[in-house]
C-alpha cells in the first residue's frame, strides 16, 4: 500500500480535495525486491545423464524447450559438440550465438546484436531463458543484455574460466565498456543460477589460470588465512589439470574462493556500502589495464595493484615484514607480475582520484591488516604511494637478481 | 550469509574438501533490495523561497552542489529562466543538457550522449544527482541512463506533462525504443523522488492534456468509480488552466489518479505479476502507435484500445449497455478518438499475439467488470475482436451522425 504522509484516509487512495500550498501532499512508495539465486559447483555438467543443466534451462527432456545460448568462441571450439549433443538430448532448441571471448566483445554493439537475436526469436519474457557460457566477458555482456531486454528476462551463467568460476560468474554485476571506461555501463541483475563445472578449466591456458589465481589470492589476503596457507603449500602444483580434477587441494581452493566471495557479496549485492573488501587490488588496476601495452590480463593488473597494497600495509605497520614477503612470494609463485613500467607515482595518484569518484568521494581503500583480514583507509598520501612503489620495485629487483644468481649457480 | 545447502560448517565459509560427484556443493544467495521513494504533489516548485526542489537535488543553499540537469526543450523555452534562477539561488551548479521532448529522443544515442555528459563532468557515484525535467520521453531516457551509468546513480524526476505527472513520472520503469519496438530496452529503477507541480500543466497544449486524460480515465475505469463520476461531471471544464490552478476538481483528479496508480504499482514494482490492471488499454495500442500515420499520441492510441476493451466487456456482459455508453461518451468528451482506420481485426489479432509474448504466453487481458473494477481474461477470440471492432465503429458512426444533426440544427 502506498503510504500518504499527509491527509491519510481509511482507503489507500488519498484524495486531496483542496491541496494546501507547499508542501502539498505526498505518497511514499516502499517495496522490497527479493533476490534469490543458486551457485552450484557440480561435475559432469555436460554428461547427458546429468539433468542439472537441463533443469536450469527449464527443460525436462519431454516438452521441447527454447533457449538463447550464447557461447564463448573458444568454448564453442572445445565443447561445442558436447554442448549441442547435450541440448539435443534434452530437447532444448538451439538458438545459438557464438561471440569472441575478448574484451572487445564487451561493447554495446554485441549487446545490441543479442537484443536482435532475442527479438527475432520472439523470446518469451519469463518462461524462456538466456544461457551464457564462457569467461567473464561473455557473462558480463550477456547478463547486461538479459537485464535490459524488456526490462529483464531470466538468464543462467555457466562460467568456463577460473575468473568466471570464482568471481565474474557468481555475483550479480553485469557490464560493458564504453569510451575509455571499463564497465562504464551495467546493471545489478542476478542470474537464476550459476553452474560451475571445474572440468572446463582443463583447457584454460596457464596464463588465464594465473589470472584467476590473482582473485583467489586476493580472497585469501582479505578474508581467509587458511586459504592463504593452502595456496602457499600447493601453489607449485596448481594448474589446469589439478583444478579440473578437483582433487582435495583444487576442490578446496575453488570452493573456499567461491564461498568467500559470496559471503562478501551477499550482504552488499547492490554495493550500497562502498567499503568493499573485494575491491582489494582494484584501486589502481583499472588504470593499469587501460594503459598497459602489450595489454595485461585483469588478474595480472590486480596482482600489480595488490603488490602496492601489500607495500602500503607493510609501511603502515599493518602487515609484518615477513607476511608482506609471504604475500609477494605467493603472487610471484603463481606466475603473476608484481611491477609494471606503466605504474608511476603520478599514475597511481590519478588512479586513486578516479577510484575516489567511483567510491563517492572517499578512498575507501582496503588494505590487509594481517593476512586474512581487511581494513579501510581514506588517507593514503602521494608520499606513501611513492614509497610503496619503490619498495615493490626494489624487492622485485632483488628477486630478479637472485634468479640470476640461481641460474648462474 | 550465504547458505550452503551441502556440507554446512560452523563458519560461513563452506569448504568442500572432497567434492562429491554430482550434485556437488551449492550455495544459495539471498537478499532483499529495499526500494523507498517519495512522490510529492507540490506547488510553487520553482519559487526560490521553496526549498523542496533544492533539497531533492541535495542542495542546502550554502555549499555549492552539482547536478546534471536534463531538460525537455519545450520546458527550457518556457521555464528555463526560472529554472536557472532557482538553481542559482540554491547554488546548484548548472550542468545543463536540453533534449527534445520527442519520441525520437528515446533512443540509445540520447542515452549515450548523457553518459558522455556524466563522464566528462566526472559525476560522483552517489552524492551527485541527475535531475530529469520534462515529459515521459525525457523521464524515460534519463532514468534509463542514470540506472546504467556505473550501475546506477541517483536521479530525481520532475514531470511536466499530464502523462508524466500521473504515469510516466511516478513509477520505476525506464526505457528506450529500439528497432521497431517501443521500450524494447529498459530497467526498473526508482527515482529518489518525483516532484509534481501542476503549474507546469498551464502551458501543455490541449491535445497533450487529453493524452493524459486517457490514462486518468483508464485509472477510473479499472479502479476508481468515484474518479469516473468526477470526470463525468467535470470533463467539459478540464483544461490546462483548471488543472494548473489545482482547484477542487483539478486537484482531486490529479491526486486520485496518482494515488490509484501508486496503489497499483507498489505491490508489483518489478512486474513479477504479469496481470496488471494498469495494462488496461495497453494491449492493442502499441501496435497502433507504431503504425498510425499521422502518428497518434500514446493516450490517443490507449483510448482507441480502451474503446475496444469496453466493447469486449459489454459483449461479454461484464459491462452494462449503459456503462459502456458512459465510458465511450466520457472518452469522446475528453477529446479522445475511439476508432482508427489502422485498427483492423487482423491487426488486433497480431497485436494480441505480441502482447501474449510480452505477458509470457498468456493474454492476461484486463477488462472492466463494471466501472471501477478489473478482471483478467485469457480467452479472447478473433470473433470477439471483430464484434468489438464493429460495435465501436457503429457507435462512432452514430455519434458522428448526431454531431452532423446537431450542427445542422
Ligand atoms: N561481473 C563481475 O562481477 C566481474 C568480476 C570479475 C571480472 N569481470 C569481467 O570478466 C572479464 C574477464 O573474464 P575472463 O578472465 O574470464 O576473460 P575472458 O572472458 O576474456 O576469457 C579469457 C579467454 O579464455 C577463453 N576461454 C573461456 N573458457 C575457456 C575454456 N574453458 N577453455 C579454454 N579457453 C577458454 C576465452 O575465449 C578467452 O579467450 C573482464 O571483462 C572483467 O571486467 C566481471
Ligand atoms: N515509464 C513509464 O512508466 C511510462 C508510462 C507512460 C508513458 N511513458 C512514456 O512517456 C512518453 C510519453 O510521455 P509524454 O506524453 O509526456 O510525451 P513527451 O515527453 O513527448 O511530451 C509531450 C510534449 O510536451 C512538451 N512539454 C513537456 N512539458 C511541457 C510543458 N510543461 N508545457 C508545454 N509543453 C511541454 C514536450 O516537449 C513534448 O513536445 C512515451 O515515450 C511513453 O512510452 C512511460
Ligand atoms: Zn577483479
Ligand atoms: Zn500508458
Amino acid at each position: 500500500m502506498s503510504i500518504p504522509t499527509v491527509n491519510p484516509t481509511p482507503t489507500s487512495i488519498t484524495a486531496a480535495f483542496d491541496l494546501p500550498k507547499p508542501p502539498g501532499v505526498s505518497w511514499r512508495v516502499r517495496s522490497q525486491q527479493v533476490v534469490d539465486y543458486e551457485v552450484s559447483m557440480t561435475r559432469g555438467l555436460l554428461s547427458t545423464s546429468n539433468s542439472t543443466f537441463a533443469h536450469a534451462c527449464g527443460a525436462d527432456g519431454k516438452r521441447r524447450t527454447r533457449c538463447l545460448v550464447v557461447v564463448d568462441d573458444a568454448v564453442e571450439q572445445l565443447y561445442g559438440e558436447r554442448l549441442r549433443a547435450y541440448f539435443s538430448a534434452w530437447r532444448i532448441a538451439h538458438n545459438w550465438r557464438v561471440v569472441p571471448g575478448d574484451e572487445n566483445t564487451k561493447q554495446l554493439d554485441t549487446a545490441l546484436g543479442l537484443v536482435d537475436d532475442m527479438s527475432s526469436m520472439g523470446i518469451l519474457r519469463r518462461a524462456e531463458k538466456i544461457v551464457a557460457i564462457g569467461g567473464g566477458v561473455v557473462l558480463d555482456v550477456v547478463g547486461m543484455t538479459a537485464s535490459l531486454y524488456r526490462r529483464g528476462i531470466p538468464y543462467i551463467r555457466v562460467p568456463t574460466t577460473l575468473i568466471g568460476q570464482v568471481d565474474a560468474g557468481i555475483g550479480v554485476k553485469t557490464g560493458i565498456n564504453h569510451g575509455q571506461h571499463k564497465n562504464r555501463l551495467g546493471t545489478y541483475c542476478a542470474p537464476e543460477t550459476a553452474l560451475i563445472d571445474p572440468e572446463f578449466l582443463r583447457t584454460v591456458d596457464r596464463r588465464h589460470i594465473n589470472n584467476g589465481l590473482a582473485e583467489i589470492i586476493k580472497m585469501a589476503l582479505i578474508k581467509d588465512s587458511q586459504l592463504f596457507d593452502l595456496l602457499e603449500a600447493t601453489v607449485a602444483s596448481i594448474d589446469p589439470e589439478t583444478l579440473a580434477d578437483c582433487g582435495p587441494a583444487g576442490g578446496e581452493i575453488l570452493s573456499r574462493s567461491i564461498a568467500g566471495m559470496l559471503d562478501e557479496l551477499e550482504p552488499n549485492l547492490w554495493e550500497k556500502v562502498l567499503e568493499r573488501a573485494v575491491d582489494y587490488g582494484h584501486t589502481f588496476s583499472p588504470s593499469l589495464e587501460l594503459r598497459a601495452d602489450p595489454p595485461l590480463l585483469h588478474g595480472e593488473a590486480v596482482a600489480v595493484d595488490m603488490a602496492i597494497c601489500v607495500a602500503l600495509a607493510r609501511n603502515r605497520g599493518l602487515l609484518s615484514e615477513q607476511d608482506a614477503d609471504r604475500a609477494l612470494t605467493l603472487m610471484n609463485a603463481a606466475g603473476l607480475p608484481l611491477t609494471h613500467p606503466v605504474f608511476t607515482a603520478e599514475l597511481l595518484e590519478r588512479a586513486l582520484e578516479d577510484a575516489v569518484k567511483h567510491r563517492d568521494g572517499y578512498q575507501r581503500m582496503p588494505l590487509t591488516a594481517g593476512i586474512g583480514s581487511a581494513v579501510f583507509v581514506n588517507d593514503i598520501t602521494a608520499d606513501e604511494l611513492r614509497a610503496a612503489l619503490s619498495f615493490v620495485a626494489h624487492r622485485d629487483h632483488r628477486a630478479a637478481d637472485s634468479d640470476v644468481l640461481e641460474s648462474a649457480r
